[in-house]
């Protein structure tokens, strides 16, 4: 058996037939029992790009996942089932490969999130893995719902993802983002990816509104170069959010999720991303966040 | 705005919200209204490894959503929304992606599937299409109902496939395989992407049966180097199918498709896929397949 094959196999070793995946991998398609509405999203990573040629694969792996769970966390959706298309450099060999999916399966099994199918094969080329995500919910938070008046409170803390490695350990939001919208009615919610200032920018135009920012509100993570760090590192994947300002003052008194919460700012009319200090006065940042270019 | 952002808008311009997709593209994740039970495949393309370098972008494209249609019909499902991982060769050029994209709408347009979400990236190094395809099926066929006595059937003509440039531009089967399921019980199908001897081997051992071919029986493509082509070449996508005998009479007296059906042998007990001459005779194949390898 080739390369691929034993690729495939270990595949289907780790994603066992269960309820909601009955037929297992090895048909054409996976055939899903969900429990309610469909989620889908779909995010790919590649060495040199997204991660460094020199990450231990495991973490590859897991990074493929967790920007995924992330994702369903910014909607509030529970993931169900995980879908992986992985393309390995020829030169890396199989442990390599198996060690991918192997970090991948873990974190699949620390949010219950059954591994239902994919793909591999070998290039000559950087490694990349792009994962699909299908999970549910029952009322999904778009980002379109913040109105004027809102809060805008954010999880966690923010900068410094990429130099202190959390880029590849941070843990998804999933459950905080179950807990927060038990607890209050959440009108439109992002996670951050690409640094708060150029996230809560798209939320922001999602939604129709503008938004000022509180700098020194902002909760900038131990190790990280300032505020600058916290507004356009990016790779935080914490949650961004607005509720309404009698919802922000519960939250903020009874948190319900342990991994801290915070006040950073306001929604208002108009348009745009403002960010000011303790006089009021705004302060100017590039909006950046990591954007890939084409040489040309 | 950078080419990664150009792409997005792209591609949430190729993907409007309609009743499937109500939310479009542009959240964290999509949101889908499902007609039924959800099928779900995800195949991955990459330049050097399933197309050449020099290949239209527009077929690239369209061979990356292709594959997975194919895949949709081998389940007998409905595809209904795709999600795409895109990532580009930095050197190409935003019109070279633009181009991928563009011929991977023109299929989805043909199949009435929406384009639902996905991520794109450049990076230094090959392209590579990786699409998961979410459907739906009233009843999925797979690899696993072969019963011996069954007859084998197929779709249309195979080999030759890579050399004719068939493998870009075939039409996956996906009415022929509801014309199939709507006409008769179909105990287990699977498309042919490997080639006819691989694939058979696959439904075999998923199915616990063997299978004998009829050499002569074998529908070769115009254009293909005999027999040996039509078994081992691969990307036929055609599909093949186990039914009973009096259903495989009754399909061939009063075929249900356009494409071509042709009865290529019969399952049996035991293991294992034979195939005879016209006299019987066992004849010898490498069960080849394309797999791809690791260097070391």
């Amino acid at each position: 058996m080739s390369a691929e094959f034993d690729l495939i196999r270990s595949l289907q070793r780790a994603a066992r037939p269960d309820s909601r995946t009955p037929l297992g991998i090895g048909d054409d398609a996976a055939v899903l029992n969900l429990a309610g509405r469909p989620v889908v999203c779909c995010d790919l990573i590649a060495e040199g790009t997204h991660f460094p040629a020199e990450t231990p694969p495991d973490l590859v792996g897991r990074k493929a996942l967790a920007v995924n769970l992330s994702d369903c966390a910014a909607m509030a959706a529970t993931p169900t089932a995980a879908f992986v298309g992985l393309l390995v450099d020829r030169r890396r060999g199989f442990a390599y490969a198996e060690a991918i999916m192997g970090g991948l399966t873990e974190l699949a099994e620390q949010f219950d999130v059954t591994l239902a199918g994919g793909d591999t094969a070998t290039h000559d080329g950087p490694t990349s893995v792009c994962v699909t995500v299908v999970g549910t919910c029952e009322r999904e938070v778009r980002r379109t719902g913040a109105r004027p008046g809102d809060a805008l409170l954010v999880t966690g803390s923010l900068g410094g993802s990429l130099p202190s490695g959390r880029h590849l350990t941070f843990p998804p939001r999933v459950a905080e983002a179950q807990a927060l919208v038990a607890a209050a009615n959440l009108h439109a919610m992002i996670d951050l990816s690409d640094g708060l200032l150029a996230d809560c920018g798209r939320l922001c135009e999602a939604s129709g509104v503008s938004a000022e920012l509180t700098a020194e509100a902002i909760p900038v993570a131990e190790g990280a170069a300032g505020l600058r760090a916290a507004l356009t590192d990016g790779e935080d994947f914490e949650l961004l959010f607005a509720v309404a300002e009698t919802d922000a003052v519960r939250l903020l008194a009874d948190p319900p999720v342990d991994c801290g919460l915070t006040r950073v700012g306001r929604i208002g009319a108009g348009a745009g991303v403002t960010v000011r200090d303790a006089t009021g006065e705004p302060l100017s940042f590039r909006t950046a966040g990591y954007e890939h270019q084409f040489a040309s």
